[in-house]
């Protein structure tokens, strides 16, 4: 059954019932137009929690801390930083993690065991935790603290993301919110994909996880501003069952419904963290269909929305689809030349692996007018899948150029 | 035994004895500083040919055919142009990378079959046969012609890239010389990493391909300019026997002296090519030591240097440790890391996996003054490997953004 979704106006990881967030400047963050930097999400019940977290070899304490109390038990709240990774630090690192959860989980109230952390900023520095100490019962919550929050994990992002959504299952009306925080690196240094997702839907835990593994498969998966993985990205989801009914269990007509809105609230908010990467100017979508296998398309499309030659084409307004041709030919997925037809913005540029006349300032004007779509047949099967990233701008190289001492 | 290696001044693909070259402007290429853009290249006498290309799954005709010819038998010439890519034409590409073998050999002297043929530039457009037809048999070849040839190869090379030793096997003396070309992504379109060896050492042909495996393997497959692969890199080495003495077999202490030699000389080119990678100023190099073996030391080097954070904050000038340490994470590779150490033009900046203090201007300092090398040893095993990359700079994205029509 086809989920009716309704995208919630102004909504955010606080529009689910029973969340509460808030954030205030600690002094952590240097830099970037908004100067908060650390915020409380909480729940006023137990939640099931579940997480996908950066699969680098090396990870924040706060990342290893955060994992080892999904698996244990319920949560109720997560604090988050901005301007320190908590990253490279030796031993210190997962004392600080613990200890900012003390913090926080004093000041609302609750289990150190039932709260998590994660950061984001400078590798190798150490929390200044005396900062956090000093600030975080400055943070007042409420229901509308979701935006604040937002704001308050921005790094280089441009604005914050939110999202909220609203579906009905069994005649209720449920609720799912996130906030994220931008998948472009940082000046001055790493930064983190982060992204924290509210249901007041009761879920069982262990579909909760599989639901958003399969909803990160097809949505932060498949964004990318620049290849690059931090050692800190988090998506975590919490399901506190405020909007009351049975739990939601693998393999209901309900947990399809719940699945589709989950998916369709993960790829609203990776699309805004593709088009927000760091000197973007458009969003780049790339959709590769009749690959052998929805895997095989995944790659292909992939490769087109990382390519650098095709990102720094999307950003010159040239419809290059040779490039597009090179990035789907080097990801190794099964194709036959012959067989490949290629659109930009829906203009048919390349059929049977050879380009057709097509009016060129046409193809222009549609890339110039906003952002580019590409889509690819392969013809081979039946794999489909769409990914998508942002323009390769000279602005980009001057960011991250930019840090000299 | 370790082999004693004389660089030869002013050596290029015509220093080993019996090879000679040329070029002229056939009128294919229509931009870059020099407009030689055909060239052949012959040998006196047959060759063994060993041949490593692109593992795109869209590949050029010419790559097609040539690997065909050296499966099949000797080879005495090669037919390079650039300007055309001659990919993604359909069937007409074949027959038109045939008739170049044609034309060439007819020119020469020889038989088609002995003869090889790479192209190099835009794709999607046929090859102006009309124009080789004209202009082929213009080129003169001399013995000095590798400067030539080195010249019309060139896409948006700033310079050619040349290269020869001289090597003493059982008290001969035997020559190796190469000619590359640019593996940086060209105006408007596609480019292609082109390189011809040649050597007057006479070499039997399984162990020739042997050779030029291993010395790609450690120099052109250990560099990065922008992580995009063509549909035309093809590497090609001849070997005509003109020094005399006996056919240098695997196993024995000739064969170790040779492969010596010809690494050296890959790598040589190699580095010129990363150097002078589109909009480049500087050149990275990155070794890592101590990985559980060689190949994971290889995935760890190759991720530092196609790394963009990296490769941005070296442009910066900027010492950014957290970067490296992000890179070889993402590598997946064997580590612990509480047993990293990392160290900037031999300045060490991390220990046990945490930064010490250093003089930050010292390093910034270090960076300025020329080439980057960054040393990271893993202490897990006893792999090591070297990759080679450049900077990114914004002039990169301008070139690569620029073609609008």
């Amino acid at each position: 059954m086809t989920a009716i979704i309704e995208v919630i106006p102004n909504g955010s990881v606080t529009s689910p019932r029973g969340f509460k967030a808030g954030a205030t400047y600690a002094g952590l963050k240097t830099y970037g137009a908004d100067k908060l930097d650390l915020a409380l999400l909480l729940s006023e019940t137990l939640c099931s929690a579940a997480g996908v977290f950066s699969t680098n070899k090396i990870v924040s304490p706060s990342v290893t801390l955060s994992k080892k109390r999904i698996s244990a038990g319920a949560i109720k709240a997560i604090v988050a930083n901005s301007g320190c990774a908590n990253t490279c630090v030796g031993d210190q690192g997962l004392k600080d993690a613990e200890e900012m959860t003390f913090l926080a989980a004093r000041h609302l109230g609750i289990k150190d065991e039932e709260t998590l952390v994660c950061s984001t900023g400078i590798i190798g520095v150490e929390l200044p935790l005396a900062l956090i100490r000093q600030s975080i019962s400055k943070i007042q919550l409420s229901p509308d603290g979701g935006h604040t929050m937002a704001r308050a994990i921005m790094t280089t992002d441009s604005h914050p993301k939110e999202m909220a959504i609203s579906l009905k299952i069994n005649n209720r009306t449920v609720n799912l919110g996130g906030i994220a925080k931008g998948s472009g690196m940082i000046h001055p240094n790493l930064a983190t994909m982060l992204c924290f997702l509210t249901t007041d839907a009761a879920i069982e835990k262990s579909f909760l996880q599989d639901a958003l593994n399969r909803a990160t498969e097809v949505s932060f998966n498949m964004i990318d501003v620049d290849g690059d993985q931090s050692t800190n990205d988090s998506v975590i989801l919490l399901s506190n069952g405020a909007a009351g009914g049975d739990t939601i269990r693998a393999g209901s007509p309900a947990a399809d419904i719940f699945q589709q809105g989950l998916t369709y609230l993960c790829i609203g908010l990776a699309k805004e963290l593709a088009r927000d990467g760091e000197g973007a100017t458009k969003l780049i979508e790339a959709t590769v269909e009749g690959a052998r296998n929805t895997e095989q398309a995944g790659a292909a499309a992939r490769s087109i929305v990382s390519s650098l030659l095709v990102k720094a084409a999307v950003h010159g307004n040239d419809p290059n689809w040779g490039r597009i041709m090179m990035a789907v030919g080097k990801s190794g997925v099964e194709l036959e030349e012959s067989k490949i037809a290629l659109y930009v913005n829906e203009i048919c540029l390349v059929e049977e692996g050879r380009p057709i006349p097509y009016f060129q300032d046409a193809v222009v004007a549609a890339i110039k007018s906003g952002d580019v779509s590409f889509r690819v047949k392969l013809n081979v099967g039946d794999g489909s899948a769409t990914a998508w990233g942002c323009d390769l701008t000279t602005e980009y190289v001057t960011f991250n150029a930019a840090y000299t001492t």
